[in-house]
């Protein structure tokens, strides 16, 4: 077969098995992610088998040690994705929930019912511990996957697919709930993304190149986020402890993370006090700092930002500093060089914490709290699938309610249209 | 300038307007709203007579008759306008609504809020209403707006948003919430659908070819139905009177919209009893009927429908008649054939009234009720931008919450990530 026809029929034994998915109860959904947790662990050694291949491969085709690593699985490896599966069963099912049922002036009630989206494809790197966890948050929400990782992890992938499908057929639902785009041929995302009406979502999970590539291919909708530059504006009111806590915990506590800091923006009145402060503290950590012309006039031992910098995802424990004047200088920057991901102000003042509240326009806006803590597990929502930035659907972090919809639910008692 | 940098300035000023409008008070909006109202009914003379150069030019260039009524302005569609423009005065102001904030165990408290999506383009045909009736929705609920009209239309369009943005500046607000893209050229719209980044949405309004071409171009997200092809379904338990009720009232109440029925399906059992007697009726409306094989064995009268006839969205008097073998049978057809609009049983079994509710994939579910009800305003939103048949962000009618998303807000005392 060739390979659009290998992809779209993947995709329609996925249909088939949304189909009957969405009819699942939450027993039997659970059930079966306790079934997929076990063969996980029944299945260690198979599955380290099957990732040495593709961690020697990798090895010689010489991938950076960061690739390797994220490739690699080990006996805690897997165990974590047994209990993320198990931690999924744990959160509660949003399928099936009607809210704002009220009766219309004809006496039919109308409402609406939280529904599985259906058909959702994972398009994703060389990480195989996504295969698992991203299967369990979309069936857990009554959804089939289209899985589609990396070529570097295809034998561990296809390993980790055997084990799932193996569960789900022992749960009584329908194989098609998992299934995996099994080839390295790079065409086959491309035929992925053509299939409106089959597949209702593609969530891509990786660097920013493989997000654009899927974006400007593909006809079907995307939950997405580019890059994460996430700025802290300290205020002319800002508790200066409190900011230098805040600062130096949103870029150092795990700087590799899309919700970490990449710009601090001082406000004019309190540079000469707040700089010297916190660039000592950064330093300390290890930050490398670029700053305005200002900020080096105050802390001469900063680097130069020049203007692209402000554009930058550093990932690292670089990071630019800014004087600005007064919030409207802040949220002048913030629309001009944010990625709509996370803003924090530091401030003591109630007005202008309420308007950067209001009119800050990110997933999150936040008032005196790191932008770290931007992140599915410290809102409460469980695990999350991803974050969002734009503005369609969801919107920062992406829980279980995210990979459901709501149709509308009429019940009548013959009502016609007047 | 070349169109496309023509068309990116006029989104680029759409995007300055969208962050002035988002910070403007319901008061504000509503003001502009009433000053644009107050402007159409002043300008009366003056569109009538943008119309009337557009309107000769469509029928020298030999347009149907209702491409021409669709197109044609007179003093009672200004005063539609107008009236429309006041009646979303009166609905009430998505934004700024807080929900579901709570207290972390972290002491932060988390919630969502509100807030306008940003800047909307809407693409549509030759119908100059939409200009007054989509800006008004989009503006109430603090996007602005790039609108792209059908070329046949472009003095009306041109006249009325002329007088829109007037109003927009009198109420003080910033002209860019309104911007129109004023040339014929069709490569503008291709332009139009490259700009993520500036225009956040696209909504198509027309025909199934224009939105596909909208979304076969589109870098940006789009809400969309192509067609409603609706069916109901009459269960062996349904009260038969109510069911040819129904049928008759969703197939002939207004023919020509996407919620009217196309395929009747009739539960074996019934079909005896029902099929002459609702055909009759049918019949006697003037609707014409092709039947599968088994309907025509009941009623020969009828035309023989083809596979192909079960996909068509026929926006007249025509329609299919299939016998099928109970809720399976008319579930597995409105899966195959159906488009995700509006579906309805009719019945007074219970178990079955809440298995279709549940499991049948549309935007709108109904049980004993016409699909002609799955509207904006019956259903208590209000008006409605469209009605959207995907499954993200939004199902079914759209009314102004539609036209928003959430953002995440967190209010913290200093919180850091442990």
């Amino acid at each position: 077969m060739d390979i659009k026809g290998f992809v779209r029929q993947v995709a329609l034994e996925a249909k088939a098995g949304a189909r009957e998915l969405g009819r699942a109860t939450s027993n039997v959904k659970n059930a079966a992610l306790l079934a997929m947790a076990k063969g996980l662990r029944e299945a260690a050694a198979a599955l380290l088998s099957a990732n040495e291949a593709d961690v020697k491969a990798a090895i010689a085709k010489g991938l950076s040690p960061a690739m390797i690593d994220r490739l690699t699985l080990n006996p805690k490896r897997i165990e974590e994705m047994a209990a993320g599966l198990e931690e999924v069963v744990a959160l509660p099912d949003p399928v099936g929930e009607i809210t704002g049922m009220v009766q219309r002036p004809n006496g039919m009630m109308v409402g609406r019912m939280r529904v599985p989206i259906g058909v959702i494809a994972i398009i994703y790197e060389s990480r195989p511990n996504v295969t698992a966890d991203a299967t369990a948050l979309c069936l857990k929400a009554g959804n089939a996957v289209v899985l589609r990782g990396g070529s570097e992890a295809i034998n561990s992938n296809r390993a980790i697919v055997e084990v799932l499908r193996v569960a789900i057929a022992k749960a009584g639902l329908h194989k098609g709930a998992v299934t995996f785009i099994d080839t390295p041929d790079r065409e086959a995302v491309k035929e992925m993304l053509q299939l409106e009406g089959i597949i209702d979502l593609v969530i891509p999970r990786g660097g920013e190149g493989l997000i654009r590539a899927v974006v400007e291919n593909s006809r079907i909708p995307v939950l997405k986020h580019y890059k994460g530059v996430c700025h802290v504006f300290v205020d002319r009111e800002a508790d200066l402890q409190m900011a230098q806590d805040v600062v130096v915990n949103a870029k150092c506590q795990r700087p590799g993370t899309c919700n970490s800091m990449e710009t601090l923006l001082v406000d004019e009145p309190v540079a000469g006090e707040f700089l010297p402060l916190v660039s000592a503290a950064l330093q300390a950590a290890g930050v490398q700092l670029k700053g305005c012309a200002k900020s080096r006039a105050i802390v001469p031992s900063m680097g130069e930002a020049m203007e692209a910098d402000y554009y930058v995802e550093h990932l690292d424990l670089r990071m630019n500093v800014k004087v600005v004047d007064g919030m409207e200088g802040a949220m002048d920057h913030i629309a001009q060089y944010g990625s709509l991901h996370t803003e924090s102000i530091i401030t003591k003042d109630y007005g202008r914490a309420m308007r950067f509240m209001r009119e800050v326009d990110a997933a999150s806006v936040m008032v005196n709290a790191s932008t770290r803590l931007s992140d599915g597990h410290q809102y409460g929502l469980g695990a999350e699938i991803g974050i969002a930035t734009d503005k369609l659907h969801a919107r920062g972090p992406m829980g279980l309610e995210e990979l459901t919809c709501r149709k509308f639910v009429v019940l009548g008692t013959g009502q016609l249209r007047q």
